[in-house]
Parts: structure tokens; C-alpha cells; sequence
């Protein structure tokens, strides 16, 4: 049966998170959660949900960017585009005048990302799919050096179903959280199974100090620490910084320099692995090419992917993939708006056909925005549980998009009036 | 005195190149040479002009990013934004909810491109400038490791007045030229006094040879012939597909693969070395992180800074600095529309205050769409002579404005109705 897209509208959703200050970082210090979102509709009534991730401002330039790849989408059918979904990709990200504007990084890549996440979840509403048909979503350009298609269909099994995958949680430590908001959560979170934790640093060091003891001695020496300094240093800055950091023994620094500087992250973990702290990064890795060298270069010790800073599902697949033959794990960055609702299926095509491990590996979650989605994450016992509706999970309610959409929702005119 | 700006407006003007194929290469068939086009005006009748080099498609969501940092510079004065240009520079890229969609590329980098050229311009207009205050203007982040701000200032010259800058012309070998145009450019460009020359491969082997082979016999043995495969290839490909023009003794080859490929570009100069073929990229290297890699990797033998990617001469000239502590030779691209106007600075003051050195440098030429321009760049005898206007070059005849603005103007009224 084909379904044809008749239609892709896109909208500018925002949420003041930065009112009271969760999300903000050493870097990020105001972020307003928000949402470039895409619905596609099809001529027999099937509709596509999906999202970019932003911070607020400027989210309007990313729904330029979109409407400028409606074009390619609306008028193909579901069925082009799946049958061949690597040179749709490579339609979306090699248009020979609009790769000028990237290729394949800032705002045309998020726009991208959107788009086809929504293609995404249009598939998966429609029908099953299999992990050679996956394989065939992705650009192997630039990457046969380390990657080609015949090594890239794993082995699948299953049993996330009971389990869940296991996540740790950000929610309690936001840089502009004061000490007895962070000692609450934590509490909270240890209570509800949390095992795992991530501080946000980099800002003042004697505050890091103090942050990173007071978390330490709240989860004890056996629960996970880990820090992020969300690029807020220089190369050197960062070894001696995060060495001075080292007594309360976090699992790794996320983010320590610019996401660009792929030698600067070797540096960097060559000079931290004695002190056991690994390096994380890629939340802001903005395609498989940089991740490619960052994995060749040993420059991270855990892969921290993003639903829609990659090409969606089709340059997610690649970099597990990769990060597989070099056997490094694969972490999720999450939260956000809708990241998490994302993330989830990425992490369960990577435990099932590609990794079969959880070594090492875990989720991040973040816990806000979920109930404005029509099929929120289930988390239980610090694990993600599967998904059980069709879809790949980020449709919001049509009431909280209205509400939040910027500038004109009632959110905002009421904020705007204060 | 005090300028205050007052006013931004940004215009997208396109030039219908596509048609007669100006600039068509492996990777970009159609371009319509573009700009986002920056007016600032002040409180005492001063304007500055400044714009980011595009392709066409697309150009309305660099305009939309101008847009979004118009609130950043508009307030501000000259003096104000000169006196720690440094951090006004951090505060365009730096933005706590912009960042996201960067940071330093892409989309909104071009934009801060497009809106700083214009303050450059504004300043340049004003007043003289001297090295030191240059230097202040650069932000150091992330690069301290290979340079620090002490080593940044060197030595004064003048002589350029006279013999001008050695230039390059890209004019004669667009890769959809037919053969016999490509022969009666190149025929012109010999009796102009042009020895250097570049052409464009990538797409079919068999052409590039036979076009290589066609240039090499018109320009004899002691001229200067460079390739250019605009990203086409995979790091593999790239070497092998050079090897077989290595007979035609290119000086280098062009962007071989990814723009952010650093390990891989690596591998292919390692390879191309005892063929005695360099490798040159940049015109896509979106900032100076990355360039700071290129050159730590000893990926690049050539760098081909870009007036309108990068930051303008803010990034700019941390980028020349650098080139020089590594002692590689700059040769910036351009071409495009305004990118030769505004590189001729670049160059001005690479040889004057950094290199000192003409040795393996020379500067890109492309013989279109200059006319639009108030002060267009002057080319005697293959070499670019010193601007004498003041300010930064950039400045458009409001005629052509008007006629080429998309999708109002009259060239482009006509170029829909056909």
C-alpha cells in the first residue's frame, strides 16, 4: 500500500525550562528547551512525527531550514523513499546549493534530522522492519576506510522486555541548581533505584569541589559519578582541572573542550587514563565523519550519540556500527525535549543487532517534558522499558504544541507580558 | 567619536550562474552564486557592508540567522564592540541558546561571517587600524594549545604596492565547461599572464584525464596546473584516483574528501607525498578548531582560508598565525561573489604582518560578478593589487541589489517566467 506525502508543516515549540534553571550548564546557562517539529501527512491519513532539538533562541532559523527541504519530501511516497533511503538521505544533505550551508553539520543538519525522524516514524506506523533493511539507510561516503557494508548486520536476540536497559540521571545536579535543591533530588533519585549520576562542572572549580563531595558522599563510593563540563575549557585547562576532580572518581568527563577538537580529546584522554576517568563526548558531534576520526584517534571512551544533532536513525546506525568495530560503548545522550522518546529505540537496535552487550553501557535520562508526548518513556527501576506503541515515539500532544508554540502560545504571551 | 549602530538590514541576493554553469564542480552542479547581504548604518550616516558567500537554495535561512544575531550588534557602538572585539566575537558565537546550533558552523556561523565583514568594514572605514589591535580581536579558545596570544605579532613590510599579490585563476576549467571553451579560456588567460592554473575533477576519470591532459599541453611544463575534486572522493578513492593524474604534475589536489575528514586528508597527503602532489582544503573547514587540527595532523600542505566560512578576519587571522607557526603556506580560496574583494586583505596582511613570504603562496581568481561591487578588486598581470578604497570591499551597487534580490528582483522575476 503506498502512502503518499501530501504535506510537512513545521513548527517552532518552546518551554521557559530556563525559568528555573534546569538544563543549564557551564556553557548553556539560560537554555530553553525547544523543539523544531515536523508532521507529515499522507494521503491516506497516515501522519509522521518528528523533531530537531534546540535550545530556544534561533529556533526559527532551523524552521527556515526545514521548510527549505519540504520540497524534496512532499510528493514522494513512503515507499520511494524506504526502498532507497541512503540516496534519500544523500538528496536531503547533498543538494549542490544547499550543502554549501553545511555539509552535513549546524542548522541544515539538525533541520534534516527532523525530517527524517518524522520519515522515520512514518515507516515504522506503517510496518515492521527488519536490520538489512536499516543497513541500507546508510551513506557510506567518507567512511569505507573504517566501515563497509557487509561487516555491518549483527546478530539480534531479545530480552529488554523484562529488563529494561539500564539509564543514569542528570536531572539532579544542573549547574544552576543550589546545594539543597541537588541534596533533594538526590534523595529522591536514590530512593527510586538511581544508581548512576551526572554533575555538571566547569564553571568555578572550588564550586566543582564542593558539588562533586557532596554527590559522592550522598550516592557512596559504589554508585556511578559523572561529570560534564559541556565544553567550557582549552586542552591543558581541562587535564588539570579534571585531575584536581579525580578523588571523587567519576567514570568520565563529558565534553571537556570544543566537540571539534578531535586530537585535543586524545590529548586529553591520554592524559586522564592513568587517573581512570574516561573521556564522553558527542552530543554536539555533528555527523559520522567526526565521530569516525574521534574513534580512530582513541579520542573517547564512550560514544555519545544524539537523535537529532545525526542524520536520524540512518547516520545514528552508522556510528554504532563503528563504535562497535572498535569496540567501544555506546552511552546516549538524552533529555531535552523528546530526546529521550527517541533515544530509546536506538539504544534497543543497538543492544539487539549490534553491540548484544550492556557493558559499560547506559542512557542518560533527564526528567522533565515527557507528559507533553502521547507515548512518554517508561522508566522503571532506573531502566528504560521498550516501547510498546507503533511509531518511533515523539509525537507531542496537539494541546501542548498549541499552547508552547512560539512566539504566539499562550506560554509565551503570558511570559512575554511579565 | 562614537558611531552607533543603529540599523542592520540583510538582503539575499542570488546571480543566476547555474545557467551558464560558473562554478560547476564534482559535488556542486548548479550553483547560483549568492549572498546574504549586510548593511549596517549608524547614528552619523557611516555604513558598513558585509556579506557570507552561498549557493543559491538556501540563502534565506543565512538571512533568517542574520536576523536572529541583528539584536546582538544594533545598540552597540563601534568604539563599544571594537574595544574588546574579542568578546563581542564570543558573544555572536557564544550565545548560551544559539550555540546549539553550531557551535562555529554551519548556518550560523556564515550568518556571524556575513554580519561581522560589515562591522570589519564599518571600523575600517572609520578609522586605521595596527596589528595589536588586530591580534585583540581574535578569540583564542580551544587553540591555546599550539598558539598563544605573545607569539601572534610579527614583523611590518610594505611593497605589495608595486608588484602586487601572485593570483591563481579557476576561471578556465569549471567542470561544465565543454572543451573547447576550457581551450579558448585558457588561451585568453596565457595571453593575460597567467602561469597558474586550476581545474576541476572528480566526476569521471577518463574526463579528468583527458582535460588534464588538454590544460598540462596548453600551459607547457613550467606552469602551475592545481586539481580540485570538491569532496567527491572517499579517502581510498581520493588516492587512487590522483595517482592516475599524477603524470599531469598537479601542485596540489583540492579537497579530496569530507571537509571535516582531518585523519583521513592526512592519509592522503602521507600517500600523494612521494608523488610529490600536495593536498589544499579549507574553503569548507568551518572554523579554527579545525584548522588547528589540519595543521597538527600534518594534513594539509595548503591552506585555503575563506574570507566568508570562517568568523571573518577575527578567526581569520588566528588561522594565518597558526599556518605560520607550522610554516604552511596560505593560499586563500575565493571566487564566488565578493570573496576575492575580501580576501585581498586577508592576504595583504598575511604577507605584511605574519609570512613575510611569497614562497608557495598565491591567491585564488575568479573573473565573475565583479562589476557589482563599488570598489572591485584589481588584477594586473595575474596579480592582485592593493585595494585603495577604505573599508573592507564589499560594498554592492544598490542597482544590482535591487535587480538581483530573490525572489523580488527583476532577473529573477524574468528567470520564473520562462
Amino acid at each position: 500500500m503506498l502512502h503518499k506525502i501530501i504535506n510537512l508543516t513545521v513548527r517552532d515549540v518552546r518551554f521557559p525550562t530556563s525559568v528555573e534553571q534546569h538544563g543549564s550548564d557551564a556553557m548553556h546557562t539560560d537554555p530553553d528547551y525547544s523543539a523544531a517539529y515536523v508532521v507529515l501527512d499522507t494521503d491516506r491519513g497516515l501522519r509522521g512525527f518528528g523533531l530537531t532539538f534546540t535550545l530556544g533562541k534561533g529556533t526559527e532559523i532551523v524552521v527556515c531550514a526545514v521548510e527549505a527541504l519540504a520540497a524534496l519530501v512532499v510528493g514522494k511516497s513512503l515507499q520511494e523513499i524506504v526502498s532507497d533511503f541512503r540516496g534519500f538521505y544523500r538528496l536531503l544533505t547533498s543538494d549542490g546549493q544547499m550543502r554549501w550551508l553545511g555539509p552535513e553539520k549546524g542548522v541544515t543538519h539538525l533541520a534534516t534530522a527532523a525530517v527524517l525522524n518524522a520519515v522515520w516514524d512514518l515507516w515504522a506506523r506503517s510496518e515492521g522492519k527488519d536490520p538489512e533493511q536499516i543497513v541500507s539507510c546508510i551513506d557510506f561516503r567518507y567512511i569505507t576506510d573504517v566501515l563497509t557494508e557487509k561487516e555491518a548486520v549483527g546478530e539480534t536476540e531479545d530480552q529488554m522486555q523484562k529488563e529494561g536497559y539500564p539509564a543514569y540521571t542528570t536531572s539532579c545536579a544542573w549547574l544552576g541548581y543550589p546545594d539543597q535543591q541537588l541534596k533533594q533530588l538526590c534523595t529522591d533519585a536514590l530512593k527510586s533505584g538511581w544508581t548512576k549520576f551526572k554533575v555538571k562542572v566547569g564553571a568555578d572549580l572550588e564550586d566543582d569541589i564542593r558539588r562533586c563531595r557532596l554527590i559522592r558522599q550522598m550516592i557512596g563510593p559504589n554508585n556511578t559519578l559523572m561529570i560534564d563540563a559541556n565544553q567550557r575549557w582549552d586542552v591543558a585547562e581541562a587535564i588539570s582541572w579534571v585531575s584536581r576532580l579525580s578523588e571523587f572518581k567519576p567514570l568520565w568527563i563529558e565534553e571537556p573542550t570544543s566537540p571539534d577538537d578531535i586530537l585535543g580529546h586524545a590529548a586529553i584522554s591520554k592524559a586522564l587514563a592513568p587517573l581512570g576517568i574516561g573521556v564522553a563526548t558527542g552530543e554536539q558531534c555533528h555527523n559520522r565523519v567526526m565521530f569516525k576520526q574521534f574513534l580512530q584517534a582513541s579520542a573517547l571512551q564512550f560514544v555519545q550519540i544524539d537523535s537529532c544533532r545525526l542524520g536520524s536513525v540512518n547516520e545514528n546506525l552508522a556510528v554504532l556500527l563503528m563504535a562497535h568495530k572498535f569496540q567501544v560503548p555506546v552511552c546516549p545522550h538524552a533529555g531535552g525535549v523528546g530526546l529521550c522518546e527517541l533515544v530509546q529505540h536506538l539504544i534497543l537496535f543497538d543492544y539487539i543487532c549490534v553491540s548484544a552487550s550492556l557493558d559499560s553501557r547506559m542512557c542518560e535520562y533527564v526528567d522533565h517534558l515527557h507528559k507533553h508526548f502521547t507515548s512518554p518513556v517508561v522508566i522503571q527501576d532506573a531502566h528504560y522499558m521498550p516501547p510498546k506503541d507503533p511509531g518511533y515515539s515523539c509525537e507531542m500532544l496537539e494541546a501542548s504544541v498549541q499552547k508552547h508554540q512560539y512566539p504566539e502560545g499562550d506560554v509565551w504571551k503570558l511570559h512575554m507580558n511579565k
